[in-house]
């Protein structure tokens, strides 16, 4: 039989991927906080409830992708919160980048009503959620996964089990550090060359083929160049995935220099007004320290 | 009318490229430290010179492929020195990564007897050496380097004239900060996966094909989990171009925290006695902080 589903919160990122399940036909209910970013789906045939309890009532998996940690909790184990609604057999997926730690609380409580967690967050971007190219981590019961992962399938393209509980959320904060940490050397390089007077576009296509090679020289470094800093992924909430990630560092006792000091300087990004701004608005920050401007 | 060419030291870079040049048929005069490094090149028909002067006498193109910036001073202007040998028209090529400061200092001292020097410092290791896909970042006089692109082509695939004298030097040290702060994230994010219980393997496949992905990840990474620390690029050498970055950083008033951070911890990695090993060694200081072993 197929499976209904809803989803809940429909801001960039879930209004994407709500969309393509409602394409690929799956009756679909959905909640949001303003009910103004559901009447596009609405049109479209999805169902409106007035709760993520009710929501989940209408579902046999229930999608979460809202932004930070007590957002979830909220949906999930706050009144009105999907809980209310748990039984034997639902399953519920949240997309949101949260703790591990608060992750697998969650999985706790909805356990002892037999509804299974997977925590399930995403990195591609809007792009990624428009055309289903997201790549989806997972962690929770395999078997539950192995029940979702068609649905998932609308939504991604590598779609990897990472193991319990938890582990699909810290696959994400390891991508995060990777993320974060390389597009603090690219900033760093950047201002380096331009204070000693290279060529910024020449010295990218010098360095970029080789061992110096990333994603964010390859994607980031043009717009720095330009002076695009329009988000891609914004200060702001690489800022809270690092808060997420030195917290889980502290309590796991993991000594992070690198990340420690890309949150530092993303906190003087912050100070200067860059927060709503893409992380390439780092290279401002550290131009700024080399006193150029 | 065939360049003469003379080929200034034969490590294990300079050895593949000095070949290379033999093998495509230019007359080669060679000269190394320790003469026994020669002898392969001169079975093969290269003549010897007993010091670097004797070398450049020979000569219409003069390459240098030492480590550090006072081994490329001895070679240039130190007794027996190229200098002796310079000339109107005798261009000499400096492939060493070393200071630009120092190199510009040269560059003045060869200009005074009409010999031009080009800095020219490679990427791409010992595979790019022996099959002529380096990397070479161009400074110094444009004409003089038209007139050797096609030496450097037998060497190199990606050849970029960088700019004036020193600019080749300073796109090479943007490329140090780019490799040694990228692999210093993936050691980073490798160890906070492993202390959390993230299967490795797993996890480099999850994360290494979006925004998180760079050359380091791709080739540093699963040498980390297979625990094999043979060098790529040897932790010293790292520490050797680090030094160099941060004099020019702070002759240049450019704060680098990220580069900075870097040396240190390979600082730490040296005084555990990982300097030999490859700079994915680098991996093994974190997880020492984070009490693994």
């Amino acid at each position: 039989m197929e499976k209904r589903v809803a989803f809940i919160g429909l801001g960039i990122m879930g209004g994407h991927m709500a969309s393509r399940l409602l394409e690929a036909d799956y009756p679909l209910t959905i909640h949001t906080r303003s009910r103004a970013k559901a009447s596009k789906l609405l049109g479209q045939g999805a169902e409106w409830a007035d709760t993520p309890a009710k929501a989940a009532e209408q579902a046999d998996v229930v999608f979460i992708c809202v932004t930070d940690t007590p957002d979830v909790e909220k949906v999930v184990t706050g009144e009105h919160g999907v809980i209310a609604a748990a039984r034997p057999g639902l399953i519920v997926v949240d997309h949101s980048t949260i703790s591990p730690i608060a992750t697998r609380v969650m999985a706790a409580a909805l356990a002892e009503k037999g509804t299974t967690l997977l925590d399930a967050p995403v990195s591609g971007g809007d792009v990624g959620a428009r055309n289903g190219t997201l790549s989806i981590m997972v962690g929770g019961e395999s078997s539950a996964f192995e029940q979702v992962e068609p649905l998932l399938r609308r939504m991604g393209t590598t779609i990897t089990y990472c193991g319990k509980s938890g582990a699909g959320q810290t696959t994400k904060l390891v991508n995060q550090i990777l993320v974060s940490v390389t597009n603090m050397g690219v900033c760093e390089a950047l201002v380096f060359a331009r204070k000693n007077g290279l060529d910024l576009e020449r010295t990218i296509a010098a360095v970029g083929g080789g061992a110096a090679g990333s994603w964010q020289l390859a994607n980031l470094a043009p717009k720095m160049v330009a002076g695009d800093f329009r988000p891609g992924f914004m200060v702001n909430l690489q800022q809270k995935d690092l808060r997420i990630i030195l917290q889980v560092a502290e309590e796991s006792k993991t000594s992070l220099p690198a990340a420690s000091l890309v949150h530092q300087l993303f906190t003087a990004a912050e100070a200067a007004g860059h927060g709503k701004e893409g992380t390439q608005a780092l290279f401002k920050v550290l131009e700024k320290l080399a006193s150029i401007h």
